[in-house]
């Protein structure tokens, strides 16, 4: 391709509306343009990238055994019934009438359409497992959609489904899709990690995060160093501390405290003399609207998705304040458990807790030597908190580490959560009529290539890996109205192009400075510059866009040179293995 | 791909809902499946064949210089508004609100989106020409859809969209496309022709058609035999008979006769024992509401299309009961010139008429000796019908073809119908802003892929050209439990997978018949077939699906030979010709 001749809008200025740095250099390379909030144009560069992209998962996906379909967009009410989403998934489901006033939805999944599709074809057990994946538009109406095609409303997903006639085929079939995921990260040049994720409430199911390592993650995730354990924030386990012979500690008298305008723990520790571990926060919580508290340390965060879990309840929220002066008889802020009128779950943390601070229920005043058993009741200790530095891991037991990820896929073990609302049954080997068990697995390519992005720049621009980078190769003539240089230029172009190699050639009439930020800018791995001086020495100069490194090679071995320089990078190799970090 | 682990549904029975061949065969074949009215699901026996047209498409767009970009499907209502087709557009478009209650629709196309894109990054003319194209799904509410993937509400298309600087420049970005088209349709093995299509009243454009000849086709052709003239049946023209001298005809007296009960022009014919050709039948319009009153022979039927051009009006319809009684002063059916209030405007093929038959303006009554100038006026004589066996070829003059086809794709110059609305406009090489010269570009991949079907088929199934067949060739062992067949049909499996064809194994435990039906209707162009008796003289037999020719070949020669076959069919040698017929 030519650079005269491609649609490829550059910009020198950060755009100011655009917060992290993929969608800053996004813009900025000219790879997207924003029609609407949340909806983008890909512009030529871009959609290169998200090609790339979608080949590798393709060949992935077809070679885990996946079949390649295309389901629609505009999805039936209907069907979405029949599952029970149309009453739940709430706005982020846009819906509309037809012209015959039918309603239909637009697919921000396709669940429903491929349950349904398959629940007609397939009768026997013979004709399972199947896994059909598609790489397909999709459209979630979010309420704040950011970071340019990192969340937006309308993306670009590649959603596979499998179906199996048991539990031991379904493990099967996720086994496969984690390989796959594995190999199609890899293989795209990302530092990323598989991690537990939280499967919600349906019984015996699992789901893993792939995470591309970045500082500028929205998510949080927890590894050992020394044993495999890995999960996303919400889901890392906490072992519960050993239980103590609280035997030789004195339970202290119960007494109330007068403490006017105290009210974090901040202030309470101060005003009390307390450490934080010595106070017993008091969480009211509406879980499907009945109150619930959760006991937690001072020193400690409630892990609302544990909190959920552990009820099992569909949805969860901190209590309005009618809620809370209902069960505690106080305002906001003074909750404790003693006379507290409701149920109370406390998190492991607490299980040794003697001679605690905690509220009162009463305006103002806090307890000094709460302790459970004489003075309240707990029904239950759980893993309620979320994890962090000071915790050890859940398996070995060694230190934990924490890092910042960016989701860019999602396996996901559904059981028979569809496929028992939609009667997706086959008959067994014995002719008896049973439930298929379904998996379903994401990855989004759009935010896949965002959060390359945000793995891969430097201050002048993106670094692309070489698997997914839109052009292998940019030749930059540092003066195109010097004729040796065009010409060495042309030449080149025209060889590398016969070559299979995938080049842009610079031949803009600018100065060689606006062509070199240019090329840092859009992240091209390899810059062949064609100057005067070592051409005169018939050389040009390879410069690497990563580690900055510059050769110069005789023209004569530029293309086997480059040749090794991009075989080299193309992680084929290694997407056989691990591939973590 | 094994056909064991294929999800490919195939069906004896002819399913009672479709109506034309390519459904009912797209259905039979496993290839797609409805969710919803004119909302299909592709399988992956019909997706393969989608990603085939695809790949053509997209290697010939790039060949030709266009760039591949790609846009929402969600469009905000804003700029159908600054086009003008927001108002214009009618219930095909979808629209709906945001959870924000901001105004959307789902893109039926994307000349306002691509037009808004470019008018923000390109400024000069130096960044012309520029011609970018997606391939992409789209939704148009259509009333009635039918047909399958036919005439679907949701469907594939590749648009392409081309802005220059000057009118010279669209007509070469113009026939780059055309020329594209050409290759694209000859590479997938199509037998179509291009034809002039109606470019509706934008001043100076035009417009070509690409038609896939197929006697099921919606679409009526017209072309000529002896030169290269073209057109679809709404386009063609029709050159106007000589003017002859009428002075030796006398003007008979004007005489109104009494024809009760006496309506189509059969019935006048026999009741005033006149041929049709002395008829004049007066059809009464309304043009953007107001009345215009057209005359043709009575032989003849009026093309509509050229009537609102001819007037320029954005609205033609027949007119209501109550516009005729007003300007004719009788009721419906009985409308002629004389005494007609309004405009009247005549087809080419009555510029000699004298002394003919039309309706009295009363009813129950006919006029006899009817002429023009003596008893009434016409504004003006053009070409208003439509073509027919009878006409001769207005570029030679001599006889045209009539044939059907099914529009696959649209070649348009728009010029500057949005451009100006949307005020795209550059800097020109005198720095003076001028208005960017619009082209645009459509190919239904759908269907292209029906209207392939509808031209390659028989009373089997599909005859799939090679170019887009979803397999090259389908391994058919006759009986998988005889161990010999079984283990050369997978050594031939694995060797035609490695070498590089696209090979279905039909490993099922099924009976040859049912597989050799299976193998007719998917219409795979080369089976091998693997029985006792040729495999125990080294041999397996190849039959060719279009012609049903049967080879034996020895084992070892197996791969040679249809690697031969494959290429011999895969229409890239003449994708270079001519491209029609």
């Amino acid at each position: 391709m030519r650079y005269s001749e491609m649609f490829l809008p550059t910009e020198r200025e950060v755009p100011s509306d655009a917060e992290v740095i993929s969608h800053q250099l996004m813009l900025r390379a000219g790879m997207i343009r924003k029609l609407s909030a949340g909806v983008y144009c890909y512009l030529p560069l871009g959609y290169r990238v998200i090609r790339k992209v979608e080949q590798i998962i393709r060949e992935e996906m077809n070679r885990a055994g996946a079949q390649e379909v295309f389901l629609p967009m505009v999805q039936p009410a209907e069907l979405w019934q029949e599952s029970g989403r149309w009453e739940h998934y709430g706005k982020e489901l846009l819906r509309f009438r037809d012209r015959h006033d039918r309603e239909y939805c637009l697919g921000p999944t396709h669940e429903e359409v491929i349950t349904d599709l398959v629940r007609h074809e397939l009768k026997t057990y013979r004709q399972l497992p199947k896994n059909l994946y598609q790489i397909q538009t999709k459209f979630r109406d979010e309420i704040r959609p950011r970071f340019g095609v990192m969340r937006s409303r309308e993306f670009g997903m590649k959603d596979a489904y499998s179906f199996d006639a048991d539990e031991e085929g379904a493990e099967i079939s996720y086994s496969k899709m984690f390989e796959a995921y594995k190999r199609i990260f890899s293989r795209c040049g990302l530092k990323f990690r598989p991690v537990e994720a939280d499967s919600g409430t349906i019984g015996g199911s699992f789901s893993h995060e792939f995470m591309v390592m970045a500082d500028s993650g929205e998510d949080g995730l927890v590894f050992c160093s020394s044993c495999s354990y890995a999960a996303n924030l919400e889901k890392a386990e906490v072992h519960p501390p050993e239980k103590e012979n609280l035997d030789a500690v004195e339970e202290l008298p119960l007494t109330e405290v007068h403490t006017p305008d105290i009210r974090t723990i901040e202030e309470v520790c101060a005003f009390l003399g307390v450490s934080p571990r010595e106070i017993v926060k008091t969480m009211i919580f509406s879980a499907d609207g009945k109150p619930v508290a959760v006991l937690v340390r001072g020193d400690e965060e409630v892990n609302e998705i544990k909190v959920r879990n552990y009820l099992g309840c569909d949805e969860l929220e901190l209590a309005m304040d009618d809620m809370i002066e209902a069960i505690t008889g106080a305002p906001r802020g003074f909750a404790g458990a003693v006379g507290l009128r409701g149920r109370i779950i406390a998190d492991n943390t607490l299980i040794n807790m003697r001679n605690v601070v905690m509220g009162a229920n009463k305006e103002d005043y806090h307890l000094r030597n709460a302790n459970p058993g004489r003075d309240f009741q707990i029904e239950a200790f759980a893993d309620l908190k979320i994890a962090r530095e000071t915790d050890d891991c859940p398996r070995c037991g060694k230190a934990l580490s924490f890092a910042r990820g960016i989701e860019v896929g999602h396996v996901f073990k559904l059981g028979t959560k569809y496929s028992k609302a939609m009667e997706a049954v086959f008959l067994d080997r014995n002719g008896k009529e049973q439930t298929m068990i379904m998996g379903c697995y994401g990855i989004g390519t759009g935010r896949t290539v965002a959060a390359c992005i945000e793995q891969n720049n430097d201050e002048n621009g993106i670094v692309w890996p070489m698997p997914i980078a839109p052009f292998h190769v940019i030749i930059t003539p540092v003066n195109m109205n010097d004729s040796a240089l065009a010409e060495a230029a042309e030449r080149l172009y025209g060889s590398f192009a016969a070559g299979g190699f995938e080049v842009l050639l610079d031949d803009r009439d600018e100065r060689a400075g606006v062509k070199f930020k240019d090329a840092d800018l859009i992240g091209i791995p390899i810059r062949v510059t064609i100057g005067p001086k070592k051409l005169a020495e018939g050389k040009v100069e390879i410069r690497l866009r990563d580690t900055g490194e510059v050769t110069a090679v005789p023209l004569e071995e530029v293309e086997n040179y480059i040749r090794k320089l991009i075989s080299g990078k193309m992680n084929l190799e290694n997407s056989g293995s691990a591939g973590s970090e």
